[in-house]
């Protein structure tokens, strides 16, 4: 606020630049939180201390994925003052829409998809979310269900229906689905449930339906705007209905699916 | 109805004696339609035609669960017929509801969840299906996704939410929740999704849950009115909230569950 008023004190130019800066849509949606042998989010720590660089001093961290909200707002917390960022958890606010409105940067956290969702709705904080972060420009971290509700619908998580949300519409940052956590087939498997691939298939049997980018862990998709990056470590497949799927390397530019 | 005619012509105690076995709930709850290395319904074939026995002449089926229902219904029809049982599958019916109140019996087949109870309450027979198994006595077999949404609630899936049913409560059948396809962790696993145990575990953290039964690959529960059995090859794992899981072997005395 005092960055704007002083850039308004300067002159109208800045002030333009300044408003189209902070409209960015700016997102990191990550795959997983934690990688097998490495910490919480250690793998992905550079990506997001290159994400949130250093206008940002404060995290909205949003823990509702969980239930003990407060051993999991401890956690975060710890990692991110590792990065340099203070770390307020929604939990601990009086009030979760101001707290949106007035943060900085959000990070939503993993766990369960559909207990993230429904309480997203019983706050009120979906539409204010999209607001914050498609017209005001605030920086949106998720991991596995954070990156699930970042998305057009919560149709591709992984994760059990614990509880029934409203709807599986969620924040809608970007126009597609993300399917985290994504596995590829053991072909040594004798269990017979089906794959991953084999679900995303049957979600595109469904008359309404979405591109869905598979994630798999150590990979991520950072969003600048209307550019779509993977980065991290490991590949994504994308499923797009009706074509074969494809494989997508780290680096490559998924900013067509923005479209 | 000529057999209850009958019988009412012949005397009252065999009618009440009649409508008294008409009115017993039947229920066989199979994990999984395949098992590894064996063919359709292979290794529960036994156990449906001793379920079925040889009153029954024709089966309902139901292949919502999947989209291709000619192709199922085929899949189903060639199985039952081997044992000596006709199938017509609801999709060929003129009317869904009819079928259902002219069914002998009624097996669900697997798929995906979502889709399946979805499509039940589209056909508006969750409740017609409830009066004909519990108040009727029409045997019910369900696999997998069958299995599901024969219990308390889908809540405890593992399909992939790809349509949104009205509610997850389901046909309601037995008043507890099963797990199909349940899977033991694999401690080699380097992947960090949710472990099965876990997932039901976060079932058990919200305040509306139930008790789930979860039925490993080669298991089925058998429920002939208030008397509940495990069968097959394989345990199933209790999760009760609140207490240890336990485990418990084919011919196990499950009826507690059903108080």
């Amino acid at each position: 606020m005092i960055y704007l008023l002083t850039l308004f004190l300067d002159n109208k130019v800045d002030i333009l630049y300044c408003e189209t800066t902070m409209g960015t849509r700016r997102l990191l949606l990550i795959s997983n939180s934690t990688l097998h042998g490495s910490g919480y989010l250690e793998h992905c720590q550079d990506n997001i201390k290159s994400f949130l660089g250093s206008d940002v001093n404060r995290v909205l961290f949003i823990p509702y994925a969980l239930t003990d909200r407060d051993g999991y707002a401890a956690i975060a917390r710890k990692k991110f003052e590792s990065l340099g960022y203070k770390v307020d958890s929604i939990h601990e606010q009086p009030n979760a829409v101001d707290a949106v409105n007035n943060a900085q940067a959000i990070f939503v956290g993993g766990g369960n998809t559909f207990r993230l969702l429904k309480t997203l709705y019983d706050q009120q904080i979906v539409s204010v979310i999209k607001k914050r972060v498609l017209e005001d420009g605030v920086p949106y971290i998720g991991s596995s269900a954070g990156t699930n509700v970042a998305t057009k619908t919560i149709n591709t998580t992984n994760d059990m229906p614990i509880v029934y949300p409203p709807t599986f519409d969620a924040i809608g940052l970007v126009p597609f689905n993300i399917n985290p956590h994504y596995i590829d087939a053991d072909a040594n498997s004798k269990h017979m449930g089906e794959t991953r691939e084999k679900r995303i298939q049957e979600f595109h049997e469904e008359e309404i339906c979405s591109t869905v980018l598979a994630l798999r862990e150590g990979c991520m998709l950072l969003v600048e705007d209307n550019k779509a990056t993977l980065q991290g470590v490991t590949k994504a497949r994308l499923f797009i209905k009706g074509q074969s799927p494809t494989e997508h390397d780290p680096g490559a530019d998924l900013s067509h699916l923005l479209k």
